[in-house]
């Protein structure tokens, strides 16, 4: 194991290979990284995070996206503790439900309605569910290689999943109107839902916003068949736009989910809907033992209504703008060519010609041991946290990432 | 509306019902219940609930399960407090994680490994997927009736939900040998899992524990078959036996999905599993955003070993037994025929002769009005912060609630 692994780390990951099968699950099993990056986290606050040994880290990742205000942000944590200090889980949910669902509604043009979960992929989940229950149909068109969930009908892994469970799955290319075509060919009368990322996030690969051409063809081609138009905000909501991540393109899904960011970080997934699709969500059963938990509710009222307040966007892109100017300025000088794209508030950073991420993860590594946590092939998150001293000492210990870079 | 629901509910309703569909989704929905119980909850705190009127109920649901220590438990949610101060949803997960999978694999015999998520229906879910992805093969037994969560493989209703969803699913009888050997058969050579609740506890019908001869028979069936033995011990897990529910019946199962009480009322879910399926375990790509969030994490440590220290399991079959035998008694007097049933920390009461739940009914709304909220149909839960007195009162709540119903 990398030297850079702490022996903090390299205890708490040989205790976790023998009762955690591989060590970790999912997205944040540090295996998944180069080697080097810590597995385990001590602590975080505001848009810093410090791992096990107590390494301090200016954080580019936020949680995966959760973390939008800052962590452990006072006036959300202040909402939380007093809720909690009401009740949480209960026999049915608090006030705090309608008042949510009410802001929810008011803050998303598309919205007519809202439902709470926990999980992104409850909420991507619920989507075609309910696309289905309202159209009687059953295909669903989604984008060759777009992350939707981690259940058997779109995990990215086969392991333990069945051709049925996708047998109504067909594929087009994100931004090609010609594919979707195709593919809404294919489905014939059998059309339920075209599903959509924000944007094109696929890992390791260029980040793509949706041009206005694909997105109102999606719109088209959904109301021709009188099928859902399913927007997947989970990982970009709230970073965008206020109102969804498609308002950037003037189009409005039918459906949309929600999670990551919308409670900073508490455990919170929302569905919106408009009228078109309320009786089919009223007839689908969904449903959690934490569904209603009243906490992740104030949290998430807070923090929408800090967002709005603080114009947390402008803040974001603007830091953002001012990393990705700052990164391009400093590979200039060292002779190196980044392919940095993505909302600059959702970035992702590659360099040419690293097929095989030597250049990136070199990079990252030399971030990391200069206190700045960045991933060198998925999106990344800016936070309303980070301020320009947070960027600039970022771009410190970039510009000295760069140079190792350029030594290779 | 019925008189019992307050101006305050019944304003709430209103709202809820211009912005959410059908004005609640899911098990807590009000509408499931006769008229008269509150939507809406505004508080509570130990055995006790307040709705949104601020009325006080000794609560026999405790939040459909999570709730085991009591509402608010000090010391769980001193443990929660000092994790949230330190960092809930990071880049990854903090030492907790690594302590939790340690002391659940303790704690439960079957155990050799853990994984962590958010609802009882990632768990189940989880099982069925690793059940697949150890054997290679694709069909799942499960009891007719029995409820395992609410996506389409396995939600009650059927509105959005493909016949290829459950394609691999084989029914059998629970308690029923003979009817399980015929499922194994219709399975031939693809039999992946057996899947099986804790005990039966069907919605308004009488709960019944597993026989030793109907266990065997699985555990006997699964092995024979190479296939997975999973117990789905979300509803009852930590409530019957520390170790997992089918130690009471002396077979352990492969793998056993967790939720509910485990962490007390916070959001959590557990996948357990032996060395058998831990390779298996690791193939899957299943994961959340909030999945490896250590507050949760800090609050089921907390849970656990203050379950096993105080003997919590114990203090509920007291107050589950002193609740039944009152029940019964009164019953007597009042020349009324209870069918109480299931573990008398997790009963269901109903009434002989009462297919249209008129009698239940009766009794459930009689009890609300005078300060006890059960369920005339669904599984109850005790909890250790039920004591002699909260009992008592509720019996007396019962006893004048069990003349009204002979007054019918």
């Amino acid at each position: 194991m990398d030297q850079r692994v702490t022996d903090v780390d390299r205890a708490l990951r040989a205790r976790a290979a023998a009762v955690i099968p591989g060590g970790m699950w999912g997205h944040q099993n540090a295996a998944r990284l180069p080697e080097g990056y810590p597995q385990y986290f001590s602590r975080a606050e505001g848009c810093r995070t410090w791992d096990s040994k107590g390494r301090e880290y200016i954080d580019f990742i936020c949680g995966w996206g959760p973390m939008i205000l800052g962590y452990n942000d006072t006036d959300v944590e202040a909402a939380a503790t007093a809720q909690r200090n009401r009740g949480d889980a209960m026999n049915g949910p608090s006030e705090r439900l309608v008042e949510l669902a009410e802001l929810v509604v008011q803050t998303v043009p598309h919205a007519d309605w809202a439902m709470f979960s926990k999980n992104g992929t409850d909420a991507t989940t619920a989507c075609v569910t309910i696309a289905r229950a309202g159209t009687g149909r059953r295909k669903v068109l989604l984008a060759r290689g777009a992350y939707h969930g981690a259940i058997p009908w779109c995990t990215p892994s086969v392991a333990g999943v069945t051709e049925e469970d996708r047998a109504h799955l067909i594929y087009f290319d994100y931004n090609d109107p010609a594919s979707l075509d195709t593919a809404v060919e294919q489905a014939k009368g059998d059309l339920a839902a075209i599903m959509v990322s924000a944007f094109k996030h696929d890992l390791g690969k260029e980040h793509i916003l949706p041009t206005a051409e694909f997105a109102e063809r999606a719109r088209a081609r959904a109301d021709e068949a009188g099928a859902a138009l399913i927007v997947d905000d989970v990982r970009a909501g709230f970073r965008l736009d206020m109102g969804g991540s498609w308002e950037l393109v003037g189009v409005r899904p039918d459906l949309a989910a929600w999670s990551k960011a919308i409670a900073n970080g508490h455990a919170l997934a929302a569905v919106t809907g408009n009228d078109r699709f309320r009786e089919a969500a009223t007839k689908i059963f969904t449903t959690g033992s934490f569904w209603t938990a009243s906490v992740s509710m104030a949290a998430a009222i807070a923090t929408i209504n800090k967002l709005v307040r603080t114009d947390a966007i402008g803040t974001m892109k603007a830091m953002g703008q001012r990393l990705r100017d700052g990164l391009d300025a400093q590979a200039e000088r060292h002779g190196l060519k980044l392919r940095q794209s993505g909302p600059v508030q959702m970035p992702v950073v590659l360099f040419e010609d690293d097929a095989d991420r030597r250049l990136g993860n070199t990079f990252c590594l030399n971030l990391l041991e200069r206190g700045v946590y960045m991933h060198p092939a998925h999106t990344m998150f800016l936070s309303a946290a980070h301020t320009k001293a947070d960027i600039d000492a970022a771009l410190q210990a970039a510009d000295e990432s760069l140079a190792a870079v350029a030594r290779l």
